[in-house]
Protein backbone atom coordinates (compact mmCIF):
# COMPACT_ATOMS: atom_id res chain seq x y z
CA UNK A 1 0.00 0.00 0.00
CA UNK A 2 1.86 3.20 -1.41
CA UNK A 3 1.16 6.60 1.07
CA UNK A 4 0.22 8.90 -1.72
CA UNK A 5 -0.33 12.10 0.30
CA UNK A 6 -0.21 12.93 4.29
CA UNK A 7 -2.13 16.06 5.39
CA UNK A 8 -1.00 17.55 9.34
CA UNK A 9 -4.38 19.73 9.63
CA UNK A 10 -3.45 22.03 12.27
CA UNK A 11 -6.41 23.19 15.00
CA UNK A 12 -8.92 25.15 13.91
CA UNK A 13 -7.72 24.79 9.92
CA UNK A 14 -9.12 22.34 7.04
CA UNK A 15 -7.63 20.91 3.80
CA UNK A 16 -9.08 20.10 0.46
CA UNK A 17 -7.98 17.74 -2.10
CA UNK A 18 -8.97 14.84 -4.56
CA UNK A 19 -9.23 11.15 -3.63
CA UNK A 20 -9.54 8.71 -6.35
CA UNK A 21 -11.85 5.47 -5.77
CA UNK A 22 -10.53 2.73 -4.24
CA UNK A 23 -7.87 4.93 -2.22
CA UNK A 24 -8.00 5.40 1.56
CA UNK A 25 -8.77 7.85 3.76
CA UNK A 26 -7.37 7.56 7.23
CA UNK A 27 -8.23 10.52 9.91
CA UNK A 28 -6.36 10.43 12.52
CA UNK A 29 -6.77 12.02 15.72
CA UNK A 30 -2.97 12.39 17.05
CA UNK A 31 -3.07 13.72 20.70
CA UNK A 32 -6.95 12.38 21.14
CA UNK A 33 -10.63 13.77 22.19
CA UNK A 34 -10.07 16.17 18.64
CA UNK A 35 -13.45 16.07 16.03
CA UNK A 36 -13.88 17.22 13.15
CA UNK A 37 -15.93 17.52 9.47
CA UNK A 38 -16.00 15.61 6.56
CA UNK A 39 -17.80 16.80 3.39
CA UNK A 40 -17.24 15.09 -0.42
CA UNK A 41 -18.46 15.99 -3.78
CA UNK A 42 -18.00 14.07 -6.99
CA UNK A 43 -15.39 14.88 -8.67
CA UNK A 44 -16.66 14.26 -12.30
CA UNK A 45 -20.55 15.54 -11.10
CA UNK A 46 -19.74 18.13 -8.46
CA UNK A 47 -23.13 18.83 -8.10
CA UNK A 48 -22.98 15.21 -6.46
CA UNK A 49 -22.42 15.88 -2.82
CA UNK A 50 -22.14 13.43 0.44
CA UNK A 51 -25.66 13.03 2.11
CA UNK A 52 -26.52 12.65 5.57
CA UNK A 53 -30.24 12.07 4.56
CA UNK A 54 -29.23 9.70 2.49
CA UNK A 55 -26.67 7.64 4.49
CA UNK A 56 -28.96 7.84 7.99
CA UNK A 57 -31.75 6.12 6.11
CA UNK A 58 -30.07 3.49 4.22
CA UNK A 59 -27.17 2.76 7.51
CA UNK A 60 -30.46 2.83 9.72
CA UNK A 61 -28.72 4.22 12.66
CA UNK A 62 -27.57 8.20 13.13
CA UNK A 63 -24.07 6.37 14.69
CA UNK A 64 -22.18 5.28 12.14
CA UNK A 65 -18.72 2.73 12.09
CA UNK A 66 -16.97 -0.39 10.42
CA UNK A 67 -18.91 -1.53 7.49
CA UNK A 68 -21.40 1.16 7.59
CA UNK A 69 -22.06 3.43 3.66
CA UNK A 70 -21.60 6.67 2.98
CA UNK A 71 -23.99 7.54 0.18
CA UNK A 72 -24.53 10.97 -1.82
CA UNK A 73 -27.57 12.95 -2.80
CA UNK A 74 -27.80 10.38 -5.44
CA UNK A 75 -27.63 7.33 -3.36
CA UNK A 76 -24.21 6.29 -4.42
CA UNK A 77 -21.79 4.52 -1.84
CA UNK A 78 -18.73 7.24 -2.17
CA UNK A 79 -17.22 6.00 1.20
CA UNK A 80 -17.10 2.79 3.01
CA UNK A 81 -15.64 2.90 6.83
CA UNK A 82 -13.30 0.13 6.62
CA UNK A 83 -11.71 0.56 9.78
CA UNK A 84 -12.73 2.46 12.97
CA UNK A 85 -11.03 2.44 16.23
CA UNK A 86 -12.77 5.02 17.87
CA UNK A 87 -16.38 3.66 16.72
CA UNK A 88 -18.58 6.72 17.05
CA UNK A 89 -19.06 9.35 14.14
CA UNK A 90 -22.55 11.11 13.50
CA UNK A 91 -24.15 13.19 10.89
CA UNK A 92 -26.38 15.24 12.26
CA UNK A 93 -25.01 18.56 12.39
CA UNK A 94 -23.78 21.57 10.14
CA UNK A 95 -20.07 22.21 10.00
CA UNK A 96 -19.50 25.12 13.17
CA UNK A 97 -19.79 28.63 11.43
CA UNK A 98 -19.44 32.03 12.30
CA UNK A 99 -23.50 32.32 13.42
CA UNK A 100 -23.04 29.50 15.51
CA UNK A 101 -20.39 30.96 17.56
CA UNK A 102 -22.43 34.19 18.04
CA UNK A 103 -25.56 32.40 18.48
CA UNK A 104 -23.74 29.29 21.06
CA UNK A 105 -20.51 30.89 22.60
CA UNK A 106 -21.71 34.69 22.26
CA UNK A 107 -18.57 35.54 20.22
CA UNK A 108 -18.90 38.76 18.21
CA UNK A 109 -15.40 39.28 16.58
CA UNK A 110 -13.65 37.07 14.22
CA UNK A 111 -13.66 33.06 15.53
CA UNK A 112 -12.41 29.88 13.19
CA UNK A 113 -14.98 27.51 12.02
CA UNK A 114 -14.82 24.37 9.96
CA UNK A 115 -17.47 26.35 7.72
CA UNK A 116 -14.73 28.87 7.16
CA UNK A 117 -12.39 26.60 6.89
CA UNK A 118 -13.71 23.89 4.66
CA UNK A 119 -15.23 26.92 2.25
CA UNK A 120 -11.84 28.19 1.86
CA UNK A 121 -9.98 24.88 1.06
CA UNK A 122 -12.61 23.56 -1.23
CA UNK A 123 -12.78 26.89 -3.19
CA UNK A 124 -10.15 25.94 -5.66
CA UNK A 125 -12.38 22.67 -6.91
CA UNK A 126 -14.88 25.38 -7.33
CA UNK A 127 -17.09 24.02 -3.96
CA UNK A 128 -18.71 27.27 -2.50
CA UNK A 129 -19.83 27.59 0.81
CA UNK A 130 -23.47 27.83 0.11
CA UNK A 131 -23.11 24.31 -1.51
CA UNK A 132 -21.54 22.53 1.50
CA UNK A 133 -24.21 20.16 3.26
CA UNK A 134 -24.46 18.51 6.68
CA UNK A 135 -21.15 17.60 7.82
CA UNK A 136 -20.08 13.73 8.67
CA UNK A 137 -18.76 14.74 12.10
CA UNK A 138 -16.48 12.19 12.84
CA UNK A 139 -14.99 11.60 16.44
CA UNK A 140 -17.67 14.00 17.68
CA UNK A 141 -19.35 12.25 20.60
CA UNK A 142 -23.08 13.42 20.25
CA UNK A 143 -25.67 11.08 21.75
CA UNK A 144 -29.32 11.76 21.24
CA UNK A 145 -31.22 11.03 24.73
CA UNK A 146 -34.88 9.37 24.76
CA UNK A 147 -36.30 13.47 24.46
CA UNK A 148 -34.65 13.58 21.33
CA UNK A 149 -31.98 16.23 23.20
CA UNK A 150 -28.81 16.17 21.73
CA UNK A 151 -25.95 15.88 24.42
CA UNK A 152 -22.28 16.30 23.26
CA UNK A 153 -19.30 14.96 25.24
CA UNK A 154 -15.98 14.91 25.17
CA UNK A 155 -14.87 12.78 21.83
CA UNK A 156 -13.65 9.02 22.91
CA UNK A 157 -10.83 9.07 20.46
CA UNK A 158 -7.77 8.53 22.25
CA UNK A 159 -3.98 9.53 20.62
CA UNK A 160 -3.46 7.96 17.60
CA UNK A 161 -7.21 7.10 17.14
CA UNK A 162 -8.28 6.49 14.15
CA UNK A 163 -11.04 5.91 11.08
CA UNK A 164 -10.11 4.16 7.59
CA UNK A 165 -12.88 5.35 4.78
CA UNK A 166 -12.10 3.45 1.43
CA UNK A 167 -13.27 5.82 -1.51
CA UNK A 168 -15.96 4.24 -3.71
CA UNK A 169 -15.95 6.76 -6.42
CA UNK A 170 -13.94 9.59 -7.70
CA UNK A 171 -13.55 12.52 -5.26
CA UNK A 172 -13.62 15.86 -4.36
CA UNK A 173 -12.84 15.93 -0.15
CA UNK A 174 -12.87 18.84 2.41
CA UNK A 175 -11.83 18.01 5.96
CA UNK A 176 -11.55 20.66 9.12
CA UNK A 177 -10.07 20.32 12.65
CA UNK A 178 -13.22 21.13 14.90
CA UNK A 179 -12.71 24.63 16.12
CA UNK A 180 -15.13 24.89 18.36
CA UNK A 181 -13.76 23.83 22.17
CA UNK A 182 -17.28 21.89 23.43
CA UNK A 183 -16.94 19.42 20.77
CA UNK A 184 -13.15 18.97 21.90
CA UNK A 185 -13.16 18.94 25.49
CA UNK A 186 -12.26 22.03 25.77
CA UNK A 187 -8.96 22.68 23.30
CA UNK A 188 -9.05 22.85 19.41
CA UNK A 189 -5.96 20.18 18.28
CA UNK A 190 -4.37 19.01 14.69
CA UNK A 191 -5.93 15.98 12.82
CA UNK A 192 -3.52 13.98 10.74
CA UNK A 193 -5.28 12.87 7.57
CA UNK A 194 -3.17 10.19 5.42
CA UNK A 195 -4.10 8.57 1.60
CA UNK A 196 -2.79 5.55 0.52
CA UNK A 197 -3.79 3.03 -2.31
CA UNK A 198 -2.51 2.75 -5.73
CA UNK A 199 -1.55 5.89 -7.90
CA UNK A 200 -2.99 4.48 -11.30
CA UNK A 201 -6.70 3.53 -10.01
CA UNK B 1 -56.59 36.27 8.72
CA UNK B 2 -57.00 35.68 4.86
CA UNK B 3 -57.07 32.45 3.08
CA UNK B 4 -54.47 32.96 0.14
CA UNK B 5 -54.55 29.24 -1.04
CA UNK B 6 -55.29 25.61 -0.12
CA UNK B 7 -54.00 22.83 -2.05
CA UNK B 8 -55.14 19.46 -1.82
CA UNK B 9 -51.98 17.14 -2.14
CA UNK B 10 -53.03 13.96 -3.70
CA UNK B 11 -51.53 10.65 -2.50
CA UNK B 12 -47.92 10.43 -3.67
CA UNK B 13 -47.95 13.93 -5.25
CA UNK B 14 -46.58 17.09 -4.32
CA UNK B 15 -46.83 20.69 -4.43
CA UNK B 16 -44.33 23.57 -5.39
CA UNK B 17 -45.15 27.76 -4.32
CA UNK B 18 -44.00 30.52 -3.11
CA UNK B 19 -44.90 31.90 0.64
CA UNK B 20 -44.01 35.49 1.83
CA UNK B 21 -42.50 36.55 5.26
CA UNK B 22 -45.41 35.81 8.40
CA UNK B 23 -47.69 34.22 6.21
CA UNK B 24 -48.89 31.13 8.11
CA UNK B 25 -48.55 27.86 6.34
CA UNK B 26 -50.31 25.41 7.85
CA UNK B 27 -49.88 21.42 6.68
CA UNK B 28 -53.06 18.94 7.46
CA UNK B 29 -53.38 15.18 7.68
CA UNK B 30 -56.80 15.22 6.43
CA UNK B 31 -57.19 10.90 7.06
CA UNK B 32 -54.15 10.63 9.69
CA UNK B 33 -51.32 8.83 9.65
CA UNK B 34 -49.75 9.79 6.75
CA UNK B 35 -46.34 11.84 6.76
CA UNK B 36 -45.01 14.30 3.71
CA UNK B 37 -41.56 16.12 3.00
CA UNK B 38 -41.13 19.87 3.36
CA UNK B 39 -37.87 21.66 1.63
CA UNK B 40 -37.60 25.51 1.40
CA UNK B 41 -35.30 27.58 -0.37
CA UNK B 42 -34.83 31.68 -0.52
CA UNK B 43 -36.94 33.61 -3.08
CA UNK B 44 -34.15 36.34 -3.26
CA UNK B 45 -31.56 33.91 -3.40
CA UNK B 46 -31.95 30.21 -4.04
CA UNK B 47 -28.69 28.92 -3.06
CA UNK B 48 -30.04 29.57 0.69
CA UNK B 49 -32.14 26.23 1.32
CA UNK B 50 -33.83 24.90 4.38
CA UNK B 51 -30.94 22.78 6.54
CA UNK B 52 -31.44 19.77 8.73
CA UNK B 53 -28.06 20.59 10.17
CA UNK B 54 -28.13 23.47 11.46
CA UNK B 55 -31.86 23.32 12.54
CA UNK B 56 -31.30 19.99 14.85
CA UNK B 57 -27.83 22.14 16.43
CA UNK B 58 -29.42 25.28 17.09
CA UNK B 59 -32.62 23.35 18.18
CA UNK B 60 -30.60 20.85 20.09
CA UNK B 61 -33.29 18.04 19.23
CA UNK B 62 -33.98 15.91 17.07
CA UNK B 63 -37.48 15.88 17.15
CA UNK B 64 -39.09 19.40 16.14
CA UNK B 65 -42.30 20.78 17.79
CA UNK B 66 -44.05 24.14 18.98
CA UNK B 67 -41.42 27.14 19.48
CA UNK B 68 -38.74 24.88 17.27
CA UNK B 69 -37.17 27.23 14.38
CA UNK B 70 -36.20 25.75 10.81
CA UNK B 71 -32.81 27.16 9.89
CA UNK B 72 -31.64 27.84 6.25
CA UNK B 73 -27.85 26.85 5.47
CA UNK B 74 -26.86 30.61 6.63
CA UNK B 75 -28.08 30.38 10.00
CA UNK B 76 -31.22 32.56 8.94
CA UNK B 77 -34.49 31.72 10.58
CA UNK B 78 -36.60 30.39 7.92
CA UNK B 79 -39.57 28.84 9.81
CA UNK B 80 -41.16 28.81 13.09
CA UNK B 81 -43.40 26.19 14.53
CA UNK B 82 -46.31 27.81 15.96
CA UNK B 83 -49.05 25.43 16.27
CA UNK B 84 -48.70 21.32 16.30
CA UNK B 85 -51.21 19.21 17.34
CA UNK B 86 -49.01 16.29 16.24
CA UNK B 87 -45.95 17.01 18.09
CA UNK B 88 -43.34 14.68 16.34
CA UNK B 89 -41.77 15.87 13.10
CA UNK B 90 -37.74 14.97 12.47
CA UNK B 91 -35.23 16.13 10.08
CA UNK B 92 -33.19 12.60 9.78
CA UNK B 93 -34.14 11.33 6.17
CA UNK B 94 -33.65 12.94 2.46
CA UNK B 95 -36.80 12.25 0.58
CA UNK B 96 -37.81 8.83 -0.82
CA UNK B 97 -36.82 8.42 -4.54
CA UNK B 98 -36.43 5.27 -6.98
CA UNK B 99 -33.52 4.15 -5.39
CA UNK B 100 -34.99 4.06 -2.36
CA UNK B 101 -37.73 2.22 -3.48
CA UNK B 102 -35.30 -0.14 -4.91
CA UNK B 103 -33.30 -0.81 -2.35
CA UNK B 104 -35.52 -0.96 0.77
CA UNK B 105 -39.00 -2.36 -1.27
CA UNK B 106 -36.77 -4.00 -4.03
CA UNK B 107 -39.26 -2.64 -6.67
CA UNK B 108 -37.31 -2.09 -9.89
CA UNK B 109 -39.98 -0.67 -12.18
CA UNK B 110 -41.47 2.94 -11.39
CA UNK B 111 -42.44 3.94 -7.92
CA UNK B 112 -43.91 7.61 -7.45
CA UNK B 113 -41.41 9.61 -4.70
CA UNK B 114 -41.18 12.37 -2.38
CA UNK B 115 -37.73 13.08 -4.42
CA UNK B 116 -39.75 12.91 -7.53
CA UNK B 117 -42.73 14.96 -6.19
CA UNK B 118 -40.77 17.70 -4.70
CA UNK B 119 -38.28 18.33 -8.24
CA UNK B 120 -41.20 18.47 -10.40
CA UNK B 121 -43.31 20.84 -8.36
CA UNK B 122 -39.84 22.51 -7.26
CA UNK B 123 -38.25 22.92 -11.14
CA UNK B 124 -41.15 25.43 -12.08
CA UNK B 125 -39.28 27.70 -9.43
CA UNK B 126 -35.65 26.66 -10.83
CA UNK B 127 -35.20 24.40 -8.14
CA UNK B 128 -33.60 21.07 -9.83
CA UNK B 129 -33.56 17.49 -7.96
CA UNK B 130 -29.68 17.69 -7.39
CA UNK B 131 -29.98 20.96 -4.78
CA UNK B 132 -32.97 18.71 -3.06
CA UNK B 133 -31.17 19.04 1.03
CA UNK B 134 -32.02 16.30 3.87
CA UNK B 135 -35.90 17.35 4.24
CA UNK B 136 -38.53 17.97 7.16
CA UNK B 137 -40.06 14.95 7.45
CA UNK B 138 -43.46 16.12 9.03
CA UNK B 139 -45.55 13.28 11.05
CA UNK B 140 -43.28 11.21 10.66
CA UNK B 141 -42.87 8.77 13.42
CA UNK B 142 -38.80 7.97 13.57
CA UNK B 143 -37.50 6.93 16.87
CA UNK B 144 -33.58 6.75 17.76
CA UNK B 145 -33.09 4.18 20.10
CA UNK B 146 -30.30 4.08 22.47
CA UNK B 147 -27.92 2.25 20.03
CA UNK B 148 -28.81 5.10 17.76
CA UNK B 149 -31.07 2.77 15.32
CA UNK B 150 -33.81 4.06 13.86
CA UNK B 151 -37.28 3.13 14.47
CA UNK B 152 -40.25 4.19 11.78
CA UNK B 153 -43.74 3.42 13.75
CA UNK B 154 -47.25 4.92 12.20
CA UNK B 155 -47.37 8.39 12.13
CA UNK B 156 -49.38 9.79 15.46
CA UNK B 157 -51.30 12.03 13.45
CA UNK B 158 -54.97 11.65 13.95
CA UNK B 159 -57.54 12.81 11.17
CA UNK B 160 -57.16 16.66 11.12
CA UNK B 161 -53.91 16.85 12.46
CA UNK B 162 -51.78 19.44 11.67
CA UNK B 163 -48.75 21.33 12.06
CA UNK B 164 -48.40 25.36 11.88
CA UNK B 165 -45.63 27.18 10.29
CA UNK B 166 -45.12 30.91 10.31
CA UNK B 167 -42.45 32.21 7.47
CA UNK B 168 -39.85 34.48 8.85
CA UNK B 169 -38.91 35.42 5.01
CA UNK B 170 -39.55 35.13 1.61
CA UNK B 171 -39.57 31.18 0.67
CA UNK B 172 -40.11 28.85 -2.14
CA UNK B 173 -41.74 26.00 -0.84
CA UNK B 174 -42.44 21.86 -1.49
CA UNK B 175 -44.41 19.49 -0.01
CA UNK B 176 -45.14 16.08 -0.80
CA UNK B 177 -47.51 13.49 0.17
CA UNK B 178 -44.98 10.53 1.20
CA UNK B 179 -45.06 8.09 -1.08
CA UNK B 180 -43.70 4.82 1.27
CA UNK B 181 -46.26 2.47 2.31
CA UNK B 182 -43.78 1.71 5.31
CA UNK B 183 -43.70 5.35 6.57
CA UNK B 184 -47.66 5.31 6.75
CA UNK B 185 -48.98 2.65 7.98
CA UNK B 186 -49.10 1.31 4.64
CA UNK B 187 -51.28 3.30 3.17
CA UNK B 188 -50.49 6.51 1.10
CA UNK B 189 -53.26 8.76 1.70
CA UNK B 190 -53.26 12.54 0.41
CA UNK B 191 -51.73 15.55 2.79
CA UNK B 192 -53.77 19.23 2.58
CA UNK B 193 -51.84 22.98 2.80
CA UNK B 194 -53.43 26.16 3.49
CA UNK B 195 -51.71 29.17 3.09
CA UNK B 196 -52.88 31.95 5.52
CA UNK B 197 -52.16 35.79 6.25
CA UNK B 198 -51.74 38.99 4.78
CA UNK B 199 -51.67 39.45 0.71
CA UNK B 200 -49.27 42.80 1.07
CA UNK B 201 -46.49 41.61 3.75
Amino acid sequence: MTRIARYHVEAQTGVGFLLKQEQLLTIIDPQGEQSGDLVAFGQTDKTEWLSSGRSIDYNGTIYLTTGHVLYSNRSTAMFTIVEDTVGKHDFLFASCSPEMFRREYRIEGYHPSCFENLGKNLAPFGITGDRLPTSFNFFMNASVLPTGAIKIAPPLSRPGGFVRLRAEMDLIVGISACSAPGCNNGTCKPIDVEITGSMST
